[in-house]
């Protein structure tokens, strides 16, 4: 009497976002929501809200209430649709391991997917070991997403084709717009990327005409006198320069408080701090363009490849708990860049867990130019556009979930 | 013998772009183009470069020998094709104006088109009474375009809707991410327009809970303190709170030099300052979002409309010339909103000339809400989306011009 077993007998699947946001977060949701409604032998399809911090208060939502029609504009919905966290697990003998507990048991989960960056993968391999020392018949897979590209074993990670594409279409805007006037500015396009400067390095796939000038990551060598000196002798030959610079440049600073040997306040990137020295050592104008959130949530220029790739980890996601893997991460390995073939594998979460991958030294050969094995990496993952749809206000849409909580 | 009159004996017609470039003052040059390659009359298509200093210096290019694949997608570029300036121009006994003449006559131009805002509409002037009290048989006719919409007489000006578009899209992005955290952030969007507050205001338009919580003009009455209270308020409610301004926001400033009473550069915007104030005095987490340049120089939230409607204003200038008409810009009427119809006329430009055409008071009703209106106003003008091409890379394509100088 297979068919009746009741749903309270049947384990329930609960998915959690965790981390900033990426345009292609919900792409994964969207994945595993099609991938786990295909499946009978789930009890139960929830997401979590606010990641761990759903476990914790028992807050989760019957993903199978959703429209069809709301689930598929997740695709292009950026943010985190069942709302994010930043929150880091203590040590396991802190009593909201017990509050997990209490919700795995009253909602009977026996799969749990999280999807995030390296510090959620560090959340994932915990609870994974957690349920593991614990008895319990938990499975735990992480899906990877980040715009930092900063995870490692995979080949690259969903979010960070849809970062670089916006990256780069908004310098080849600064490049057109700088290109007008005789007598021009400089601009620093402060970009994304406290530690790896994979998506400012993204900047070097534009054309010879439509890239920045100079491109500077946190891997570089940087120094002032040779950055100054830099942007002088693009602009004296072309009137204008366009400087691509990551958040995280390893700038001198001498002051431990809250500011810095600038005297600024941590609410000024290092945009601003370059731009007065410019103004004030070389005497040129300047303009800084800070590309901000929208980096990370800009729906209009993801990648229809990375969008199918974060699909697609959603999906094998389900499908690794359903064959009863834990403490993995779901990733991809690269077969071939031309043309584009990867494979799909699962890496021990443990290996992935606050690690950090950066940008190879050796790509960076020098501030104007990486190398070319890193366009041949990055140009299959951004190529391909997405059709977006928009309200009648030319607004994109986006999904709108009724997110019903379970009682 | 009609037919055999030389080109030299045509009058030939000169186009150029002046002042900050739009996402379509391109689209208004391809109505150029695409108005006076019909007519045999016309001796010469040529365009300016740098606006007004091509005229100076006899540096024309012919837009006879372009491309036709590379015209039509001028219809996507940004930034100023032909090159744009800051010049305005001096009194009539300086010098320039005869170098002006010399090329005026060496290339036998008779028909001038001028592509730009006020400033610009200034210069259409100037240049209009200049060769009629020269006697010299040159129509001058000025073509709208400024993304702050603060031209005077015509409806709207092309320009405006693209940006506004631009705005709405990625206030909703910031608004979709804000929403993530349990505990958010103040998200403070810095938008352009140091006069006139058109393109802040175009955020209301926004849906319920994808718009900004709070929206401040330069024609806002603003305070300090009732700024703070508001912001206290929304974050209190919400947890987080989006907050949309005007670069031209009028903030309380000491200082005449460089610095304000904040101890700030003219680097910084409002949203540093007002983000510096809300860190302090309140304790909130803050992150500005300046749009900067991509507001002027974004092509793939480009309004159709808009585009379509520069087009429309470029074809009708070359269509006014030809009827002998000089010294009016091309402008709009609104007959209806909905549905949505307007008709082209001819005003005179120096009722144009440097006026601004500021947001209605009676418009902004709240710090949270603008008139209905003002929102029935926008709304046909940013509604429609355009079909954006991209190169292999992911990234739209622009106009490679050959811009061949006449010798």
């Amino acid at each position: 009497m297979k068919e009746e077993t009741s749903n309270m007998e049947k384990k329930a699947l609960a998915y959690f976002q965790s981390g900033g946001p990426t345009a292609v977060i919900n792409s994964s949701l969207y994945g595993v929501i099609a991938e786990a409604f295909k499946h009978e032998e789930i009890g139960g399809v929830y997401g979590s809200i606010h990641g761990v911090e759903g476990l914790i208060d028992d807050c989760l939502v019957d993903l199978r209430k959703e429209d069809l029609e709301q689930i598929e504009l997740l695709k292009q919905t950026p943010g985190a649709a069942l709302g994010s966290t930043r929150k880091k697990l203590p040590a396991v003998s802190d009593p909201l391991f017990g509050k997990i507990i209490e919700t795995i048991k009253k909602r009977n989960i026996g799969y749990l997917l999280v999807n995030g960056g390296n510090d959620t993968m560090d959340t994932c391999y915990r609870l994974h070991s957690f349920f593991q020392s614990e008895g319990m018949d938990v499975s735990v897979i992480g899906i990877p997403k980040t715009i930092d590209n900063d995870l490692v074993m995979t080949d690259h990670c969903p979010g960070y084709a849809s970062a670089a594409r916006h990256v780069m279409n908004f310098v080849k805007m600064a490049v057109v717009d700088g290109a007008a006037y005789p007598k021009g500015k400089v601009v620093l396009v402060e970009i994304m990327g406290r530690n790896a400067g994979w998506l400012t390095a993204s900047s070097d796939l534009l054309k010879e005409d439509e890239r920045p000038d100079l491109i500077y990551l946190p891997e570089s060598d940087f120094s002032l006198e040779g950055f100054l000196n830099d942007v002088k002798r693009v602009y004296e030959k072309k009137g204008y320069a366009v400087v691509a610079l990551s958040e995280g440049l390893n700038l001198p600073r001498k002051n431990a408080g809250g500011t810095d040997s600038f005297g600024h306040s941590s609410l000024e990137g290092v945009s601003i701090h370059l731009a007065e020295e410019i103004k004030g050592r070389l005497g040129i104008g300047v303009r800084t363009m800070e590309l901000s959130l929208p980096q990370r949530a800009d729906p209009i220029l993801a990648s229809k490849t990375d969008i199918e790739e974060a699909i697609v980890l959603g999906k094998e996601a389900v499908k690794a708990l359903l064959k009863g893997e834990s403490g993995k991460m779901v990733a991809l390995r690269r077969l071939s860049s031309d043309p584009y073939r990867t494979e799909f594998f699962l890496a021990p979460v443990e290996e992935v867990a606050n690690k950090e991958k950066f940008f190879p030294k050796e790509w960076i050969l020098s501030s104007e130019r990486m190398a070319d094995a890193f366009r041949d990496y990055l140009r299959p993952l951004v190529k391909t556009s997405t059709h977006v749809r928009y309200d009648e206000a030319g607004v994109f849409l986006t999904a709108r979930l009724r997110l019903e909580r379970v009682k």
